[in-house]
């Protein structure tokens, strides 16, 4: 595999803050459309950042299915030109669930060395407008159509068999998953941005329908609409960007050698905590891409946070609660917080920046020196891995 | 309308340089889908750059709209993959029809700035899958979906209001917009990778059946499926990237304050002139998005080729034919070479890149020392141009 040496690119390059992050709540809108959500996250990180739309040198889109959900292509100057932008190169970035992660990456290389001064990333998605069939169709996209999803798999489909390997390899068991519901919809309840505040209880989380077993609802992140948005500068923003990296692997879960592990994950990780400087151990919280419990378990074996098959034993133990060994999802994560596919990379930026402002309320974190997010495209296909601290 | 100036962020940048192109024919392929069109294409890249995939440090696709044509999304890691590349990054970018033309800027942008050695950029669309009705439907994406096409607007629709306009406004005629077709069928008809390869006269070419008024059969470019690949490099490559800009406008034409020029294109003219340290008059040929023949005629104006109003009589006049004072679109253009929405703006460069290495058999020009292409996104709102020459 190919190591970039990004730390060695951005040696001339300079530091790359947040200077500005707004979202919307998450959740089903239907007086909203994709164009009306994106415009409202996009005046928020203008309003934060103190800035005008003129101030913006290029715009970054993360959205995964727009086109499918809405009918509406070329996004991005659709979205920008509402926002009062015009001139600027304006794209749109597809990289699945990691699409607005994929943007970030892109417009934090240009800034880092030196192309632009300010930039947007904005990452929308509205699917409650389709349904819920629908809505599963358009997300197997993200998998291998001509392969696992033809012959009738869904993506909770082969994330259950992600889940049944790693239960046979690990022990982990169904409590284990459900720990994972119950910590993230415990901190949903505190976040008023959250598509789903409501606690639940281990027995509630376990004795849901199954999806797909051994994953039932609870298991399960929400259909979503909301968008969010971020403004990388080179000269203002009192959040900096330590690493960010992306990776890439096989689209269709049956050409990866392990289930129970993504090198995508592992490789972005890699690569962010070299740029940065760090090891796992240092990150003090991370949001990471919980589209079903047991995502946020590989997830945190795959980022170092534990040893390999350990994820579901530290979260029953509560090691990820807020005020465990390290938060995870003190957001809600997509469990509880929502889903909106393209949304969701920026949108877990933009719960890092207001931990590290210490703006999150009654689910504020002490411990939050380094947070990391984690955004994942489909079954490990693309992760992008960002690190950022207080500038 | 904020100007970037990429020459000074270049002034640390390195020359980049295409190290290898390669492309599918342009045509209705029943037997090849997204995957394999876009793997043979960049396998022919690759071979003519005398590389291997390890060598790719980063995955560029241009594509407008695979899911909706073929149902698969998350498509740069679905063709990276098969390329043998894993693990790097590996991105979809979409622009509408200049989907490849915005991954190549932001592809020559992280090897100016050093962030990468090789890339490579791959455009790709698989069309002829879909009935015509649908086809037309998805393109219409690319347009306002809440508004012109709402009620009823195609792209024949809004192309041929801008002629009606140009007509107006400046003399232009049908038999202007016909000698379009008729140039670019004769360069066609010289192209073993177009998919029409067919000579036709004025006569013929006035007498088509009308799509969209004035716009007949043959002022419209082609559905089809295809692909087309380069490699680009800091090091290696006998082609040299001497300019490229993005620029982006609104969507929708009732927003446009004048339908018969486009100011992404013109913005996008700028900065690549500028970044070039060349002007209009400095191309000797040129690549031009003439996905329907009034496009061409507008391009060729907002390019600063001619002055505002000239391009059909300029074209009637034959001096954008070969042996002309600008040759536009040698290749046979998107209406006889093919309009694979997705691979146009790479298909565009690759073809730039055989006349600067002078292989284009029987269409080859004699005087090529500036090569330009224009990509254009819906009508007008993105627009990327690119002016290449000999290493």
């Amino acid at each position: 595999m190919f190591s970039i040496d990004l730390k060695t690119a951005m040696k001339f390059g300079r530091k790359v803050r947040v200077a500005g992050a707004g979202k919307t709540p998450f959740g089903a809108f239907p007086d909203q459309n994709l164009r009306s959500l994106s415009v409202a996250a996009g005046r928020k990180a203008l309003d934060d950042a103190g800035l005008e739309s003129d101030a913006v040198q290029a715009f970054y889109l993360g959205n995964f299915a727009g086109p499918e959900f809405t009918g509406q292509n070329h996004l991005a100057p659709y979205i920008s030109t509402a926002l009062g932008m015009t001139g600027i190169p304006s794209t749109r970035f597809e990289a699945a669930c990691a699409s607005s992660g994929a943007a970030f990456f892109h417009a934090f290389m240009a800034v880092a060395a030196g192309i632009y001064e300010t930039v947007m990333v904005l990452g929308a998605e509205k699917m409650t407008c389709q349904p819920t069939p629908r809505v599963a169709e358009i997300l197997g996209g993200a998998g291998d159509c001509s392969g696992e999803m033809r012959v009738g798999s869904t993506f909770p489909s082969v994330f259950a068999m992600i889940a049944c390997r790693h239960m046979h390899d690990f022990g982990t068991t169904r409590e284990h998953l459900a720990a994972v519901a119950v910590k993230n919809h415990e901190n949903g309840a505190l976040n008023p941005d959250a598509q789903m505040r409501k606690v639940i209880t281990l027995e509630q989380a376990m004795a849901a329908r199954f999806i797909a077993e051994p994953l039932n609802l609870f298991d399960c992140s929400l259909v979503s609409d909301g968008a969010a948005a971020v403004i990388l500068s080179a000269s203002r923003g009192d959040v900096a960007v330590r690493g960010v990296a992306q990776a890439s692997d096989y689209v269709a879960l049956d050409q990866k050698a392990d289930v129970t592990t993504f090198p995508a994950v592992r490789e972005a990780a890699r690569q962010a905590y070299a740029m940065a400087g760090v090891e796992a151990a240092d990150i003090d919280f991370a949001e990471l891409h919980d589209c079903f419990t047991i995502a946020e378990i590989v997830a945190m074996e795959d980022l170092g946070f534990v040893a390999r098959g350990r994820g579901g034993f530290a979260t029953f133990d509560g090691e990820t609660r807020r005020g465990g060994r390290i938060p995870i999802n003190a957001s809600g994560g997509l469990k509880s917080k929502g889903h909106p596919v393209g949304a969701t990379g920026v949108g877990q930026l933009c719960d890092i920046v207001q931990q590290l402002r210490g703006q999150s309320g009654d689910r504020q974190l002490t411990k939050i020196g380094l947070g990391l997010a984690q955004n994942l495209g489909g079954s490990g296909a693309t992760c992008v891995v960002s690190i950022l601290e207080r500038a």
